[in-house]
């Protein structure tokens, strides 16, 4: 049975089938294969093998196409190997001392190509805003479902950035409560009556040393406490709480950064494995003023090390400022 | 200048120094050395290398030999590239929107053996104890520095664990607040009355699937919300607040019990990088029930997905339970 676990002394929570176990052969990097391109084994995203993966829950396919053939661009599948199902209620237990619930969620993934080794910086602009429209179409339709609590959007790109298969693909995740990591924008909303992001844009769109980039709707920053080495953030200059609520204007000029700061990234940083990830507000929960949706882009640079996984203090090796310097510089020699 | 500083979205706290920034080409997996032993690098570790390091604090040496020169068992250095020190009173900093301290602290490096290659199911009994010993004196001498809180002893082995360097060492890093990740013992003790890791033994050491050995002075189990794949606990049975009040029975069985342990886990395991940590209660803070400490041993299999990076949640691939079947497995067959 898959269950979310809570872990006592920190506060953590685990999410985990009670009968299943990976066995230390099976795990990649035990195989050895860090850089996945070396291997050419067979891909379940790659056109004409739509039927090794589970049935598709919705496609960008050329009209006369049908589901679960050839013919699509994008293509929105259940993760298959995902430890949450919507089968049920949500059911707290107790076993003596530990607390856990049911796996109730959603676990989806995004084919975004059929072509393997294509990736964001490469697909047209069209295909970009064609992904960002149907996460955000199934953002809104995750939230009509009154269970899950909280959408994660996110990317792993390359082994050290936590994907299993190569093909470029994002996934999205609905919990059925609000993860922990998200309370500081409420807290600082509650504290001084406006919003966080809000604030950090005012500080940081003009002359700040950790500016790479301001646009019509964006800014790009490196964080000030950026856990990760040339972590950066894209935010959107309006005030908006939901990823799902992001418009035609946004979506063409996100589209347009993505594709240049990832293309930056890359070429800059020797192309390092990377995750976005969408923070947003939580659903179907009391309505609490001070979110505002933004997407991180982490590069993985370094692995945590005993001293993160102990405290969760991170040592982060590079300013933010100074990151800030080398990435707009990649910027402007793509 | 060194900072610690906070992001205010999700609470977490970032050490880094202001002017400096380790260049994408420096990082060791762009270099792909991802395993070290591919390398015949220059070692500072090593013996007859004494001068590449910072002075010694104190080491276990022959009697006739001197300071920073040969003849070392063990020996502790200040960590070279740390951005913690003592030289200053702990202040708070605001910077529009943004808050930080400076990097009070203390970080240093214990080189557990003159030989490189050589690591602790390699060492003798009494070396292993030694290394003990001298972790716990440590320990106690940093608990008497008024402006440190709270006192991380932790060790990086292999690339994916976060070390930077092969040749076997442990680390201990004091910092200047207590880490937000420890609270949940105190909580449990305020709302039970009782100590929760002294309930864990009760649950766990009599016919607990998740128990992986029971001896005199201690138990090893797979924690119930394991975040980590084959993550092991070594949990002492008597009820102690602090590693530092470790006592010699216990430090001589603990010797064996990790010298047979990470044995199993290195055969059993396929050579996995790990991690090592102690968790333990705060020191120089206003005094609250319910600490008990515990070692870690975290076997790292996979790096943390986007998923996990930006909720706090974990997906685990393996149940703790079938984890400790396995364990148990590779114990026997040593």
């Amino acid at each position: 049975m898959a269950e979310i676990r809570k872990d006592l002394v920190k506060n953590h929570w685990v999410a985990l089938a009670n009968d299943r176990a990976l066995k230390p052969c099976d795990f990649p990097i035990a195989k050895k294969k860090i850089h996945a391109s070396e291997l050419a084994e067979f891909c379940p995203f790659c056109l004409g093998n739509e039927a090794f993966t589970p049935p598709e829950i919705k496609a960008v396919r050329a009209q006369d196409s049908l589901p679960n053939e050839p013919g699509w661009d994008i293509r929105l599948i259940p993760n298959k190997f995902s430890a949450f199902s919507l089968d049920n209620e949500l059911n707290h237990y107790n076993k003596g001392v530990y607390s856990y619930t049911n796996g109730l969620g959603k676990h989806e993934v995004l084919l975004e190509t059929p072509e393997h080794g294509v990736e964001i910086q490469d697909y047209d602009l069209p295909k970009i805003r064609g992904i960002i429209k149907l996460l955000k179409q199934r953002y809104n339709e995750l939230s009509l479902e009154k269970r899950i609590k909280y959408i994660q959007i996110y990317k792993n790109r390359g082994m050290l950035a936590g994907a299993s298969l190569e093909h470029s693909h994002s996934q999205i995740l609905g919990f059925p409560f609000v993860p922990p990591e998200n309370k500081g924008m409420i807290d600082y909303f509650q504290e001084k009556g406006h919003c966080l992001l809000c604030d950090i844009i005012k500080q940081e769109k003009e002359l700040s040393p950790r500016l790479i980039l301001n646009s019509e709707h964006f800014i790009i920053i490196c964080p000030f406490a950026a856990r990760f080495s040339y972590e950066s953030w894209l935010i959107p200059k309006r005030h908006t709480e939901h990823f799902g609520d992001i418009n035609a204007a946004e979506i063409e000029e996100m589209a347009a950064l993505l594709k240049r700061f990832i293309g930056a990234i890359l070429t800059g940083l020797m192309d390092p494995a990377y995750n976005l990830v969408i923070n947003t507000a939580p659903v179907n929960v009391e309505y609490k003023e001070g979110y505002h949706w933004y997407m991180e882009i982490i590069p993985r640079m370094l692995v945590a090390a005993g001293v993160e996984v102990a405290t969760g203090i991170y040592i982060n090796p590079v300013a933010p400022e100074l990151a800030a310097g080398i990435l707009r510089d990649n910027l402007k020699s793509l």
